[in-house]
């Protein structure tokens, strides 16, 4: 019996957990899910009482944490980033493999020749963005390197929304993730990316506004936002030379131009706490925002402040999320950015029926035998239920077939990894088609 | 012999170690200078080669530090605020009292009570700013409370400045204190004050385009962009209940708007290294915060990108500061922040010949037996020269001042101070006037 250790049971959890379940006994695999409150792990693994059990967990406390990964052969970390080192460190000193969805933490890659002495894998950014994002792109780079041609140009889009058929809203968007996440979208620093040789940065105050329409078959029209820093995918993806690359964040159309309404505001800062009553309204909190004007209301300030069209389509979405009425908030002395959480949570709430919706669309643009081409893959994922959402399963599933891999056997590297080699990205992009993870290819004209 | 020790020689060190060498004899003082450079702060002090000494102290070192402070009996800490905490827990260790013009770090009032029970003073924001300001605004309420004012609002603003003499160029300004500081100022999180009632926030990007427009008597028009955190003066200055409280700093009217467009396009972010060779041109660094536009050039970009005049006063201070030139940089991969501050230092150089100015101005608006009142407070200094600079006799004398106060036993509070009380700014306002820095009220129509 192998056992699997899962660190942290959010949101995107579900399919995974029910992966390695469903294939406990064929695989030999023994399950245990940590989390800070036992009973919601317990409730996770109510489908396989046999093969996987639930514990409580405060991962903070280096003691316990230690413990429980002693007992294991494989660890999969889905704690928040900021105790991801702490989870790596415990793994390297008890001789752990380890399977995460998380951006590489600068400072792991100091660590790679020890993992590797000690025969062991560091799997990274094995979820959906990162994760499939990078399997599906190297898939397509490789292959048309193999064929001799020279990248002009890559773009690379992903976005966890709702399905239109649940959509309902004017934002054209429901928390399928971390609601915080999408809140503080952007704060990390500035923006950086590459277009026709140059590098161009963008403050996080210009972030939404500095977006590009994209048109995905069957899917819709989407703004696309720049994702932190995309020159240091030029390395990894091998593009060392490539005029133009940029990632980025997909929300539908019109929906960047409204929520950059809050980052010129100030609503996103988490920083410092507001001096509002639990009695404030949400007209108080837009008004701490704004110029003093005695006399003027709310609506009529925020539009000349921010040259808003008062009847336009962004004034619309702020009047649905009730923003200029006198609701109150409900807590006091909380930070900009958890206030007007408190609202979106409720607001863009997934409700029991609905589900969401995952794109991803990437763009290639090269040369070959002096033709320029254009390739275009793009990815849907709808929800299954609540539970198992298209955030969850495009998230977890790469992370369960990445299991069978490591203990299988099947991966020869040591050390930090990503998933950009074949051995990797094959084998999981092959078996995520059977589960309906597939993408569509289309040669655009040029 | 009471033994002085001034750790930190910067450019506004010159006007405090003249002060205390003149006046070293009658007040059996001995001073000693340490900075980082011995050398320089040798010849800091040769006007007094009997009663002071400079020496070279590495002050980030532990050991040297602490063997230094040992043998004085008052600390005078010049040092960036980053190694402020540092020095203030050597001379509650050693026994020392200390006088700082650094704003009082958060981390510093739960050591009030031991300092206390040593019977040591930590005099704070001792400088202009915060100092000149603290002592003269409270002052002046403390004058309209005893005669039974009710203060309604209170603005403060303060800047250092250009001389007219010396003001020849179009951003009517030229550095007289520390160039980072200029470029970084705003970025410590949201801006914070009160305006009838209702408090405000202010993001770092609104911060410049937020500005009130101010009259000086006798010294011109200024745009005020608000300070810090205003709010934490209310219970400071006693004014729990007031209204109406701003706290700013003052720029030759016009300096702000154009100060915009480098916040606006992210040029003050001093968090990452640009990918800049050192023969790269400042063309090409606003290029690199500008979108993309095939064939279009940087000025018409930036002006459309950021709503700017192509032939306004904005553009016209840009252009003078050559920034749409083929100049190279002359360093490889700075920050956005620093490849500014390597410009402005050349361009906005206070020359051989060069004045600079102080200007604080104050607004007191209260009322008395139901009448509302107004007055106004202005101090305008003038530098002597480029070594004692208004900006240097504004911050230095009030420090050197507030040792005769310490070491002569006038002050009878210990602990964690600020000047807001008679007994130290009564006698340092008085003496700072023989010094021609004398503010000007006058009482205006309400």
């Amino acid at each position: 019996m192998r056992k699997i250790l899962i660190l942290g049971a959010g949101r995107s959890a579900s399919s995974l957990i029910h992966y390695l379940i469903t294939h406990a006994d064929q695989q030999e695999w023994r399950i245990t899910v940590a989390d800070k409150e036992g009973a919601h792990a317990q409730r996770l693994v109510h489908e396989g009482p046999s093969v996987a059990k639930g514990v409580a967990l405060d991962a903070t406390d280096p003691q316990a944490r230690a413990a429980l990964i002693a007992q294991h052969d494989l660890v999969i970390s889905m704690l928040p980033a900021f105790m991801h080192m702490d989870v790596l460190k415990d793994c390297l000193a008890l001789g752990k493999h380890v399977i995460t969805p998380s951006y590489v933490p600068d400072a792991l890659w100091p660590m790679d020749a020890e993992f590797k002495a000690k025969g062991l894998l560091v799997l990274n950014e094995m979820g959906l963005d990162p994760g499939i994002d990078h399997m599906s792109a190297m898939r397509i780079l490789d292959r048309i390197r193999a064929e001799g041609g020279r990248m002009e140009a890559f773009e690379s889009h992903c976005g966890g929304l709702v399905a239109p058929e649940s959509d309902d809203n004017p934002w054209g968007y429901k928390f399928s993730w971390n609601p915080r996440n999408v809140i503080l979208a952007g704060q990390g620093g500035a923006v950086k990316y590459i277009r026709d040789g140059q590098v161009k940065y963008i403050p996080y105050h210009r972030l939404f506004t500095d977006t590009v329409r994209i048109s995905v078959t069957d899917l819709g029209d989407f703004d696309a936002y720049a994702n932190r820093d995309s020159l240091k995918y030029r390395k990894a993806y091998g593009l060392e030379e490539i005029p133009t690359l940029l990632r980025g964040t997909l929300r539908k159309a019109g929906y960047c131009e409204a929520w950059n309404t809050f980052v010129q505001l100030g609503c996103t800062d988490d920083s410092y706490a507001m001096e509002l009553l639990e009695s404030a309204t949400y007209n108080e909190y837009l008004d701490s925002f704004l110029p003093h004007a005695a006399g003027r209301d709310t609506r009529t300030m925020l539009a000349e402040t921010l040259g808003i069209d008062p009847r336009g389509e962004v004034m619309g979405k702020l009047d649905w999320l009730e923003l200029f009425s006198n609701k109150p908030i409900g807590a006091a002395a909380l930070s900009p950015a958890a206030t007007l959480q408190r609202l979106l949570e409720e607001k863009w709430k997934l409700g029991p029926d609905d589900k969401d919706l995952v794109v991803m669309w990437h763009r290639f643009r090269y040369s070959i035998e002096g033709q320029h081409q254009e390739l275009q893959a793009s990815l849907g994922v709808i929800g299954q239920d609540q539970t198992h959402t298209a955030m969850a399963r495009t998230v977890g599933l790469p992370i369960a077939m990445a299991c069978k891999l490591v203990l299988n056997g099947k991966l020869e590297n040591r050390g930090v990894l990503l998933p950009l080699k074949p051995a990797i990205y094959d084998p999981i992009l092959n078996e995520l088609e059977k589960y309906g993870i597939v993408f569509r290819e289309e040669e655009v004209e040029v």
